[in-house]
């Protein structure tokens, strides 16, 4: 697989990753008349649904990362290049901002903001380490499978996530960037954003360890 | 397989699936209180449960299509032949204006009807084209793939889009045309169909010709 | 496989799926505030869960049919030996009424109840004699495919039929019997029960009908 | 597979379970706005998904039983070895215990709780017997396939028990001890417990002398 054709699966999947991460958002925030908890199953069953679709489609071109945190996990267990991690990082960066820019323009919202949404704290934080290391141990351990069946387990980690990490789980570096963004449901104050960065490249690297003692067979590239 | 058996599957396919977007819409709307977010998370449920089923039974006999902008894009590719897209298009219509009779007799409603639902605007439009060009490049990315496992990532894609596509993600000139002949939850004002099916057909374009780029292998015959 | 073993799965089959009908039915409208959707939403979601439970784990013993009207579907067509079609369906009776009793004895109402709730007009028999084709349709097209596969089609086909179909989709003569003594959410007042049946019964012989037309190759014992 | 691997794998996924029915839990209440159906709805579903998840990620390593209850009952028919079993409890209370002092961590709750929730009475000792008996069936009727199709069954199975169960379906002995540590939505009070115990373990021996009825081929070690 040539790079060009890894980084545009990368930039495309976190598209509509992000796309749906915050456009389902808005959408079930308008819609649900103030019930929070209908809001984020549908949030959550969105986001769940289109990252199973992503996976299974585009794993077998770039891996189908999405996420900073997760490329490097797997840069750190030497199972994506080294110099391929910052040109991955861009494409997701790339896509996911787009993705900003493309939502907005479709629920008629100004296309540049910056959220108002508080989410700080050590619970936040204990929340976005945990999800990000269960997170990085399931890559790990789905490693080899098939991308369908990678997609689901990874995708519904991600719906359990929304429910079970006080943060709701963003576990994701550069959808937590693209989500200062966003002044809507899935927003993040912007300085709040560092604290969950280094939360969750802090699980990511105890999660890569704590897979390097659970799962020491030979690595097979996905 | 014969072309009447492949028309049979596709007329029967478009038929409850048609029914399951209208039905299921009419009877959510009907039960939700007011609640537009429940109606809308059971309305997108249904629909993605009867389209897995529908692909994972019929893809086998006609591909399971359903949907005029999918058979355009697979003829495009060279994947449905010429001569066998317009008795495709016609099956799907047929199937789903029945689909659209038979529920409104289900509910005790008027036959025929017209939606006096607007949905309208640039916003919309985006919508559309996005949700439908994700849509094609899921299709060609899950070509070869077996019935169910290509299922799944279909039906869960429009699980997802109904929730980040701004207009809830039609993606299909068929059931555009037969939302606008119902006035209920998942109807679309006729006037307001050109535009959305113009949107349709440039996603659909866009999306055959990103998965060429991306999935150049030769393609295999679902 | 021994006929007592394949009654036994069908009888501990149609127990679980009896009393997962009847009891999340029950608990969803005791949770619900009164919100019907929400409470069809959970109603739906357990029914579909624990059919593709039962069918993934019995199918390989009895078929898992758990309905009359598949047991007749099937030995229309020869793939249920005809000796074994009243002892399948007592044993679907057996399971589902004692599942009756239970579910009350779980939420402490009385043990014996006829239903109150009306359920009849044509709109209804259409919704029914609908519903049961499609299963039917359904079980026929996944004949011969692994059983966790079939179960998933066949559970989301339910939970699917829940939303489209205007009676909520009985689709099985024995669960529509067992719903008529139940008072609860899922009841059906005992006057409305034969129509129900015999257009199940009409829905399930014209989807055995159709499901020769479009699949006609030679049969493979599920 | 080493012992100290296969006790990890348990308390790793016991702690991410827990994690999930509590946190899910208090996440749920607290967004609700106390429509005690939708709470329960996001509960189980994420319970659901995060199970799919340990199961299929985990059940190479250590068998992923998470429960006390499926533990013995494996061990009744020797598919778990005597020697591993009070090992095996211990690894499942750790990780579980550990999980509830996370969670309370990460909502910014007093570490340290009693549930003061009552849930006693025949109805509910009956649901827990019924719910264990079904799960310990299906663990059996699901040996020697592949983790995640049983992850899927057992997965949706639990799903479905949340909603049929009178008790929300707990079916499971460390759970239970665990959910008393909690005052919130999936708490239970401790002079609850005992019997909740007593009914799982039942229901588990009647499940696993069913199984030995239902399944009496040769086991396959999961």
């Amino acid at each position: 697989m040539t790079l060009p054709r890894r980084l545009a699966a990368e930039a495309i999947g976190s598209f509509f990753l992000f796309a749906a991460v915050i456009g389902s958002g808005i959408m079930a925030e308008r819609l649900a008349g103030g019930n929070v908890a209908i809001a984020l199953l549908a949030n959550s069953i969105a986001t769940g649904a289109i990252l199973f679709v992503l996976i299974a489609v585009l794993a077998p071109l770039s891996g189908a990362h999405f996420n900073p945190a997760v490329s490097v996990a797997l840069a750190l267990r030497g199972r994506l290049a080294g110099r391929d991690l910052a040109p991955y990082i861009l494409a997701q960066l790339a896509g996911g901002l787009l993705a900003v820019l493309a939502t907005h323009a479709m629920f008629d919202l100004a296309l540049l903001q910056w959220s108002a949404h508080a989410r700080t704290g050590p619970g936040q934080w204990l929340a976005e380490g945990m999800a990000t290391f269960g997170l990085v141990l399931a890559v790990f351990g789905m490693a080899g499978r098939p991308p369908a069946e990678a997609g689901g387990v990874i995708a519904l980690y991600i719906v359990a996530a929304y429910w079970f990490a006080a943060s709701t789980s963003f576990a994701n570096p550069a959808i937590t960037l693209a989500r200062s963004l966003t002044d809507s449901f899935s927003g993040i104050a912007r300085a709040d954003v560092p604290a969950f960065v280094v939360a969750q490249l802090v699980g990511a690297a105890l999660g890569a360890l704590a897979a390097r003692l659970l799962f020491p067979a030979p690595d097979v590239s996905r």
